[in-house]
C-alpha cells in the first residue's frame, strides 16, 4: 500500500497520459479544459486505493478510476450550465469559455467516454462495472433535480434533505470505492461494506460542508463563509432550524430567507445567531459525528488487514478534520 | 417474420408498459412526454426486424430497441435545446414546455437509462451491446458538433459533408440494425454486413431528405420545402453546386447565402433553378442511388433466406420511394 499522495500522482500522470485532443475539436478541447482543472481527484483515488485494499495492483483500476473523474467532471459542466455558474475551481466554467451549447454536447460527449473506459474490463466486470455507474449516475441526476425542486418548496423535510445530498454528492463516492472491490474481484459482501462506508462519509462530508459555510474560519474554508446564508439555502442547518427554533426564531429564520440584501453582514451574522441559539448548530455538529462514525464502524467489519483499516480511516479523519 | 408494422406496434406496447414516471417527477416526466410524441420509430424497428431475420424473438429485442429510440430521443431533447426549436413533431419541444435546465437533466437521464436497458442481457451480449452503443452515441455527438462548426465555414467539402451525415444520422440507423443481429448472436461478419446496409440506406436516406427539402413536393413532404435554402444550410445540393457550378452560378449561391429576405420566394426558386442548371440536382439523385444500390449490394452477401432478404429490400424501398 501507498499513500494517498502516491495515489493521486499516479492517477495525474494517466489522465495526462489519456490526454488527446481528437477531432472536432470544439468538442473534445472543452473536456480537457475541464479535466485539467485540477481539484483533489478524491474520487479516482478512492477507486485505487479500494482495488489496493482488496489485494489488486492498483494499475488496473486505473481506467475505472478516471470514469469516476470524467463522469464527476460532466455533471460539473452541465451544473454549472444550470446554476449559471461563471467560475470552476477558480478559472472559467466551459458554457463560459465556449457557450452553452458547447457545454451540453462536450457533457454528453463526456458521459459516453466515461462508459467506454470500461471496455477494458473483462464482460463480468464492465458488466458489473456499468450497472453501478449507470444506477449512480441516475443517483446522481435525481439529486441534482431534487437540490433544483428545493429552491421553491417550502416544505422540504429533513429526510428529504439527507436524501438529496445522498444522492447528490454521497454515492459518487461510495461508487468510487466500490468500483476498486469490483476491479479487484472482491466479494458482493465486502462490496457492499466499502461502498456504505463511502455512502456515510459522504453524507458526513457534506454536512460538514454545511455547517462550514456558515461556522467555517474564512482562512482555510475555500469558499465564501455564509455563502449559502446569503443565497437562501435551505441547509441541514437551516432546516433544523426550522424544527427546533422557537416560534420567534422560527418566524425570523424565514423572514430573513425571503430578503437578499445588498449588504448581507447583518443578516449572517442574525441567521448564524438563530442556528446556534435553536440548537441546530449542535443538531448539525452531532449529525456529522454520527455519519462519521458510522462509516468508520462499517470498517470494523471488512476482512482487511489492521494497516489497510488504518489507511481508510486516516483517509476518512483527513477528510473530517477540516476546521469546524 | 412479420411485418414492419407488426413489430411498430409490438414496440409501442412495450413503451407503453415502461411508462412510469418515477420520482423526481420532474426529471422523469420530460422523458414520457417526448417518448410518447410519437414519430415513425423506425430505428426500433429494424432492431426488432434484423434480431428475427438473424432466427432470433423479435421479443429479446424489445430492451435494445427501447434503447436506441430513448437514445434517438436524448438527442433530440439535446439537439432541439441547441438549436433554439420550439417544435418537434408538431408539438411544444421539452426546453420549452418545461425549461432549459429541465432539457439538459432530463436528457442526461435519458441516455443513462438507454445504457440501463442493456443490463436484460448476458454479461457479452451486455457488453457488446453496450460498446457498440457508446462508439455510436460519441459518432452522433461528433456529427452534432460538425453540423454546428460547418455554419461557421465557408470551405466545408463534399467528403467533410459526408462524414457529418454519416455520424449524425446514418451510423445509429446502422447500429440499430447491427444491434438486433447482437441479439440474435448472429456472427460479426453478419453484423458487419448488416451495419453497412443500415449506414448506405441512412446516408441516401439523408441526401434525398436534402433533396426533397429543395424539390419535395409540399403536399407530401412533411417540412417546409425551401426550409433549407431559407437557412442557407450548407446541404449536399449547395456543396455540389459550388464545386460544379460557372464562375458566375458560385458567384450569386455565395451572394444568395449570405441574405435572408422577409419574403423567400424568389430566392428559392433562383437558387433551386442553380441547382438544377449547375448539374448539382442531377448529382444528387446520382448520388442518393448510389448509396442506395450499395446498400441493397451488401444484403446479397448476408447468409440469410431471400425472403428475409425481400422485407428488408422492401423496406429500403418503401424508405427511398418518397415523392422525389
Amino acid at each position: 500500500m501507498q499513500s494517498i499522495e502516491f495515489y493521486r500522482s499516479q492517477f495525474l500522470d494517466y489522465l495526462k497520459r489519456h490526454e488527446h485532443t481528437k477531432e472536432p475539436k470544439n468538442l473534445y478541447e472543452p473536456i480537457t479544459y475541464i479535466l485539467g482543472l485540477g481539484g483533489k481527484r478524491l474520487r479516482p483515488v478512492l477507486t485505487l486505493l479500494s482495488a489496493e485494499i482488496f489485494g489488486c495492483d492498483y494499475r488496473k483500476a486505473l481506467d475505472a478510476a478516471l470514469a469516476v473523474e470524467t463522469f464527476h467532471n460532466f455533471s460539473l459542466v452541465h451544473d454549472d450550465i444550470m446554476d449559471d455558474a461563471p467560475l470552476r475551481r477558480g478559472k472559467t466554467t466551459v458554457h463560459e469559455k465556449w457557450d452553452i451549447n458547447t457545454g451540453i454536447l462536450s457533457g454528453d460527449a463526456m458521459l459516453i467516454t466515461a462508459y467506454q473506459l470500461f471496455e477494458n474490463y473483462d464482460g463480468d466486470t464492465f458488466k458489473n462495472l456499468a450497472k453501478l455507474f449507470s444506477k449512480t449516475a441516475l443517483e446522481v441526476c435525481e439529486g441534482q433535480q431534487y437540490d433544483i425542486d428545493f429552491e421553491d418548496r417550502d416544505d422540504v423535510t429533513l429526510p428529504e434533505y439527507l436524501k438529496m445530498i445522498e444522492y447528490k454528492t454521497a454515492v459518487l463516492v461510495a461508487a468510487a470505492l466500490q468500483m476498486g472491490g469490483i476491479v479487484a474481484k472482491a466479494s458482493e459482501g465486502e462490496q457492499k461494506l466499502i461502498y456504505d462506508f463511502g455512502l456515510n462519509l459522504g453524507i458526513a462530508f457534506q454536512l460538514q460542508d454545511d455547517y462550514l459555510d456558515a461556522f467555517g474560519d474564512p482562512e482555510t474554508f475555500g469558499k465564501q463563509v455564509g455563502g449559502d446564508i446569503i443565497e437562501n439555502k435551505k441547509t441541514y442547518l437551516y432546516l433544523n432550524a426550522l424544527e427546533l427554533g422557537s416560534a420567534e426564531q422560527k418566524k425570523e429564520l424565514r423572514d430573513m430567507y425571503s430578503i437578499q440584501p445588498k449588504d448581507p453582514s447583518a443578516k449572517v451574522d442574525t441567521i448564524k445567531e438563530i442556528f446556534k441559539d435553536s440548537g441546530s448548530a449542535e443538531k448539525t455538529q452531532e449529525a456529522i459525528a454520527e455519519y462519521t462514525e458510522k462509516a468508520f464502524s462499517v470498517l470494523a467489519k471488512l476482512k482487511i488487514s489492521e494497516d489497510k483499516k488504518a489507511i481508510l480511516e486516516s483517509f476518512g479523519n483527513s477528510l473530517m478534520m477540516r476546521q469546524v
